[in-house]
């Protein structure tokens, strides 16, 4: 199945690219690497407010993951001028969860994002992944993750 | 207009290298990507100790962080063997901001640093980014940035 | 001296490699680069929970650093096809402290795992860094680090 069988099968539809917030671009390229910037959690269109560990569960932190992962493939496919089919690999991603000093799930929360992209790309979607727990995340939203991806040549 | 007489239209002189605080190196070059070492705010030579949130203002972390990129130039001069116009484009920054759990402006606090790069470099200076709140940084300092540039081959 | 040499004569022997906590990977390669994913703090096959500035001494975060660089090695030998000859140079570290808000030695943690490469790998070790406090880590692990490196073409 290519990727947008996946995302079909999945009843994913991607949405338009996410807007910076600031002075800085979604996506630049070095070589044939992609770098993504950093997409925080949204819902319905709004951003995702919360702290895990306060007034957020484990699961709805994953779920917040999962729907950073459906929006940074959006702006991957933005980096592939519309084809994800030019995506080798998922190199990595970096995770920060806003979270409370006593929270230590942010890897399960964080498998919401990796567990989606290893259903969409297979063994094509196996990275390397660092999560964490931050102080706080831009507008107050729950999870931030970033990702570096390799285009085919 | 080029790095150089943007840099004097600005008003700007880059300081000496900072030396690493500890056992690393400024910056490191893989093929023609380099990755600058965070770089801590400083101020007149001293580091720049203070938390967003509870002794700083948003303007004040903005006005840190493009004294950040300002220092960062520096290093990225150095990388170059002296000389700016080998840079091919800023990739990436990554910005840890010294803030309390209630403040969310971290991506304010990090155009400082933002629209410096993107007044010096122009289209060159259109970077991925993700900006984020962290508990404490080295020394106290308010804001830590670290940078990806590619420079030609 | 070779990399094992420098090895057998700080008397470190290379453990098995890290299984990980979560759906991913330990590394991911693209071109020459090995990008090795974050590695929690480990004593004994436990993982090390403590917080700096609340019930661990920055000696003691030191040598958890230098604990997790060794077992970012045996990641990076298993990367490497089990031959650490093959590593050009060790390009960056990031460095995630567990530290209450008062911490600010996080640099002096960190060189734990920068001393270690710079005694191993010589002039290869020579890397770029970022080193800073977050709220919580995976488990509570007291730090975690993530490397990025360079094989030979």
């Amino acid at each position: 199945m290519s990727v947008y069988e996946k995302l079909q099968a999945l009843n994913i539809q991607l949405p338009a690219v996410a807007a910076p917030a600031a002075a800085y671009v979604m996506h630049a390229q070095m070589g044939n690497a992609v770098f993504i910037s950093g997409h925080i959690a949204k819902k319905d269109g709004q951003v995702w407010v919360g702290q895990l560990g306060k007034n957020l569960e484990t699961a709805q932190g994953k779920e917040a993951a999962r729907l950073v992962a459906i929006d940074m493939l959006a702006t991957l496919q933005d980096a592939c001028g519309g084809d994800l089919s030019r995506v080798k690999r998922i190199v990595k991603l970096t995770s920060l969860v806003n979270s409370t000093p006593d929270f230590i799930e942010h890897h399960l929360v964080t498998n919401g994002a990796s567990e989606l992209i290893a259903e969409v790309f297979g063994e094509c979607g196996k990275h390397a992944r660092a999560a964490f727990g931050v102080a706080q995340i831009p507008l107050g939203a729950c999870v931030e993750i970033e990702m570096i991806a390799e285009l085919h040549a």
